[in-house]
């Protein structure tokens, strides 16, 4: 039901770690979507006997695999020859193939580089990929049980052949049957907590359930069939909503898609017309520089010191009722400013506190909305990076809370 | 010489596609500077069947294997039931690891979920590593011929303790020929200008010449023979160095290190004893935020418009001569604050050219130190994010080039 399909990624600077793979998750991505089982994913350096072991196993296992990378026209890209000799087909020079290559130089006023020639040489029995887009045609090839489509491992070359090309042909080529993913994207809940929460639910064995921890979210992911009617799809993410009500910022995968909790927040405040104005302690910037795109935020300070900033907003300072202090703080600030909604953040800890990932944070945030006080308090563990995310998410999410 | 090393990644988010793969990379890169030979990378997903079978299968090729996933609290999480499956190594329940998971929680005032208890059993003859980052502790066993190694994929947890406990054990374990490895850190100058600048030098065939772009920086790379002197190295940098000088903000490789561009950026500001302020526009807040854990950041301000930024400091609004008006705003924020340094950044583009990637932003930095004015402009490129964040970037750069 669903295609086993591979993803062979092939080059030095892969294996080396010099650059990240990218490709191999686009890849993933797209076949899982069109509705692929993606058991594995491998990388090889520009070796000729890892690669033709690795195509050879491969062919053995998988129904589908999409290779990437070494269809350049040096000496050490290497796939092409290692497919003629793995699997037994010799390469033959493709007169369409070298048209191609000679007219992307002359369109840009240079001379082919002999080198390129290579690029024109394509297994026997392989149907040829064009590339309008550089110059290394990719090619596919049915090879024991598999079908194997190699592309270049430019990224932009790779991704517009995939989209122009290689889509139509695995749908028709595979009976591809697309499952439904619905995200739950959650903030201020680890993953372990989710769990015990929703360990009483029960799910029928067709739906799948998983975690992923994100940076700044928790996402929880059900999986459904195929042929699922959407009151069934419905009725079981309505389970899992009520559990996590408060935590869940965004759900994806039923249509509307607001992206992160940044972003959520971004839609939020400019669909609703409101402006803020934040003073920041301990993140120093990072709520501010969270605010993303939009033009609703309207000033943000950050000072290194309370007493200092009280001493600019007139305010007498003490930190024995430090609710209290953020409640005059926001009102000394809001007579400096427009916005329609106020955010303070003070740190209670001491500059050890900040820095030792063995002690505790104590981080309040204090949000005026519409004349009401919302205070929030929370102890952050972590190091000194960790805790200053941790403390500007919060209190961007602590503001998702109350528009 | 150089021993077999091999990489596997599990996880579902890493196999469909949803999360890129930045640990491989990570643990490749770490591993070919040890003077491994890295030869294969696997990703699989949460399905115990495969995962048994590849960890089988690398057992019998590599002589060692960092593995990195899949030991996570949640039923998805198989890694170490694999391990003991694969290699008939029955799971254990490790008290100190329990102790440290428990730990982890007290400290945070917050209680174990029961299924955390999972994180504590660990195969029989394995080896703990201590995970003072997160909850799940990693482990090493050995099997067949192969080494493995076990660590959580939350990638700092990961490079935590692969820095902190594997590192060290590798390098003893094994018969490694540690090359020295020199970074040229820059800022200011893309890797093609940079390759142009350095083409004229020759370089010895035993030396490696290499190139890398990371976040914030881009990287020159020169690696020596193991038996290198160092009058042999510091002569070859030298060469490097003359050329690229004042875009270098770091040398890795020769001794002390300081870090990246923010790092080395807070040990001068520190250690010279300076104190700054700063008012960002465009960049909202991420100059703040990139300042570190230095106490020397007093204050900063972000203000979305430059006219009520001059109301507030009582200066006239004009756009005609910007550098004036950054002077101007320099000197009317100065009384309002302690700092030695004062930063100033302004953007004289549109909303339009702000958003468009295809409209270049003009961006003016003006910082005042000691008495004298120095003015910054470029246009950038790029989209939204790229900008804001490359404009912060310019600004510290800045910074460091008058300090």
């Amino acid at each position: 039901m669903h295609p086993i399909l591979e993803i062979l990624s092939q080059g030095e600077e892969i294996i080396t770690g010099q650059t990240v793979d990218t490709n191999s998750a686009w890849l993933a991505h797209q076949s899982v979507e069109l509705g692929f089982h993606v058991s594995r994913h491998t990388a090889v350096g520009d070796n000729l006997t890892d690669l033709i072991k690795v195509l050879t196993e491969i062919s053995q296992r998988a129904a589908c695999c999409i290779c990437t990378g070494g269809l350049g026209p040096t000496c050490d890209d290497l796939t092409t020859e290692a497919v003629a000799q793995a699997f037994g087909l010799p390469l033959l020079f493709d007169e369409e193939a070298f048209n191609q290559i000679t007219h992307f130089y002359a369109l840009r006023n240079r001379r082919m580089p002999e080198s390129n020639r290579k690029q024109a040489m394509l297994p026997t029995s392989s149907e040829r990929l064009d590339n309008e887009w550089g110059t290394a045609p990719g090619f596919a090839v049915h090879v024991n049980q598999c079908w194997f489509i190699f592309l270049p491992g430019v990224p932009t070359e790779m991704r517009n052949i995939f989209l122009a090309h290689v889509k139509a042909k695995l749908v028709n080529r595979f009976p591809l049957q697309v499952k439904t993913l619905v995200t739950l994207r959650t903030f201020g809940i680890g993953e372990s907590e989710i769990q015990q929460r929703l360990h009483a639910i029960q799910l029928p064995d067709d739906i799948q359930l998983g975690f992923r921890a994100a940076p700044n979210e928790v996402q929880v992911k059900l999986v459904f069939p195929a042929d699922s009617l959407p009151e069934y799809i419905y009725a079981h993410v309505a389970l899992y909503t009520q559990e996590l009500a408060e935590f869940i910022f965004a759900i994806d995968g039923l249509g509307k898609e607001t992206g992160d909790l940044f972003e959520t927040i971004d839609a939020c405040m400019t669909q609703k017309n409101l402006s803020m104005a934040v003073i920041e302690t301990f993140s120093q910037g990072l709520i501010a520089s969270f605010c993303g795109r939009g033009n609703w935020l309207l000033d943000a300070q950050y000072h290194h010191s309370i007493k200092n900033l009280c001493t600019k907003l007139n305010v007498t300072f003490q930190m024995d009722n430090i609710c209290l202090l953020a409640q005059e703080l926001v009102l000394a600030f809001k007579v400096h400013t427009d916005a329609d909604i106020i955010l303070i953040q003070l740190v209670a800890g001491t500059a050890e506190q900040k820095r030792d990932k063995h002690q505790l944070l104590d981080v309040h945030t204090m949000l005026q909305v519409q004349g009401h006080f919302y205070h929030h308090h929370k102890a952050l563990a972590g190091d000194f990076k960790n805790k200053q995310h941790h403390a500007a998410c919060l209190a961007l999410d602590w503001l998702r809370r109350h528009i």
